[in-house]
């Protein structure tokens, strides 16, 4: 299998900054996020605190970010990342089709600040889950509900569908659903995921649905679920000044990390990671 | 006297970044640096990892700068901070001419390159020093030999000539020398600075001076030297994830701080800096 220098997870500003640095050192360089490169700078109305560029809105600037990459021959994966395992060596970085290795990883993916659901965490690996597609020969022929918050959650709702024998789907966003007709559309907000020792229902506010498992899919799942053994503080990946986590090779930079949320401070971090980085690779 | 709420010392990427952020939260602020902004950056000849400005010559991003900062009415004092005292609610902020207060400081001046004398360290505050106009009555009658990393250290050979009995300037750089005819020019290299206890002779190539003391004029000076007590780790001021000194209210952000030295980590680290100073001025 084709082996990257560095991964990187997440095209907002820190994953940007990381790739640029990397590349301009050699490194063979993967990235993986949106083509729409950050959804929050996209949207930001105005940006005065981005040093050279006073006043500019958030899409000019996605632009001319979009440019310095591609004028660098950078391109992005447009494929959402599950899981990536510590293999020693090398990480194995799987995607819900394929599986990358690369040897270094610098995780870039930004920070979820949507609040889990009450018994989230609680019923985390006994029936909660956040990757459907991994967990899914888990749940066949078994009633599983997914809470999503985007639009990629749908085509997860739609492949557990040919496993589960129920699927429930709650959006948690404004669109038009793409569902198969064995999905069921839930236009509810969920208010609490119950049981004994297991998930046995997810609560609304206006119905209560019996169901086996419940996976909340967002833009990126937890840090840790993401990287297992990864520590984690408050909530954010812990990293020390050179953003080297607590698992060797990998690294973490921009909101993830912690506050403040901010670009400058993402893009330094996100430079400090790819040289570090580097400079282990060429140590090796 | 008027007390500003955070000085910043240096007007590179770091300084300008913590500049630009202060303000915008509506700190009142003051940058002590070079109207040319940085010497280094200017110099670049083409800058690839600055994310938003692919191939930019470093003049060109000098001037995006310079354009930021005139946009939000952000002025550079362009004068030589000598010393930093900490004391206790506030700063005081020593200049060739005046004195500044600020409630918090942001040191952000880069790093000096050039190795220091053979000597220097060894001699520092018995005949060594790093402010001429400092320390000047100290040598009254005396014979003092200045070693000249700028333009500006002529004008400190020139101040001093009035009190000492001579002085002797050693330029490390080309240019007209614009000294009063009591400062003799040496055009030679320093080689060592030697003595018993303290200061005796400046060892060149060709001739050695009998001096009562040897003033080393760069840039900036040790940081250690120009905060006091400040502490300091193989030549870097040590900081925290939040940009924290071993003094509170003393932030360091840029190359000051380590490696890698780079822009888009001096910005970062700037705003950071800058983000945890306004948010200790609020909760005071």
């Amino acid at each position: 299998m084709e082996r990257y220098d560095i991964a990187i997870i997440g095209s907002g500003p820190a994953g940007l900054a990381s790739a640029i640095n990397a590349k301009t050192r050699n490194r063979k360089v993967i990235v993986f996020g949106s083509s729409d490169l950050s959804k929050k700078l996209t949207l930001a109305p105005k940006i005065d605190n981005y040093l050279g560029f006073y006043g500019i809105k958030g899409a000019e600037l996605r632009d001319k970010f979009k440019e310095h990459i591609d004028n660098m021959g950078i391109q992005i994966e447009n494929v959402k990342v599950n899981n990536i395992y510590a293999m020693g060596e090398y990480f194995s970085i799987m995607t819900s089709g394929d599986t990358y290795e690369a040897t270094k990883v610098i995780l870039a993916m930004g920070m979820e600040h949507t609040k889990p659901l009450n018994g989230e965490d609680k019923f985390l690996g006994r029936g909660v889950g956040y990757c459907a597609t991994c967990d899914a020969p888990l749940y066949k022929n078994k009633v599983v509900t997914i809470v999503g918050y985007n639009k990629e959650a749908e085509s997860e709702a739609n492949y557990l569908s040919e496993l589960a024998s129920k699927v429930y789907y709650v959006p948690m966003y404004r669109d038009d659903y793409e569902l198969t007709q064995e999905v069921e559309l839930v236009k509810d907000t969920p208010v609490e995921i119950v049981g004994q020792n297991k998930v046995e229902k997810l609560k609304l506010k206006l119905r209560e649905l019996e169901t086996d498992g419940v996976f909340v899919l967002k833009d990126s799942a937890p840090p840790e679920q993401l990287v297992p053994g990864l520590e984690v503080e408050d909530g954010h990946i812990k990293v020390n000044r050179k953003m080297e986590t607590n698992i060797e090779g990998c690294y973490a930079a921009g909101d993830c990390t912690g506050r403040p949320y901010q670009y400058m401070k993402s893009v330094g971090e996100g430079q400090v990671a790819a040289l570090n980085a580097v400079e282990k690779l060429y140590r090796k």
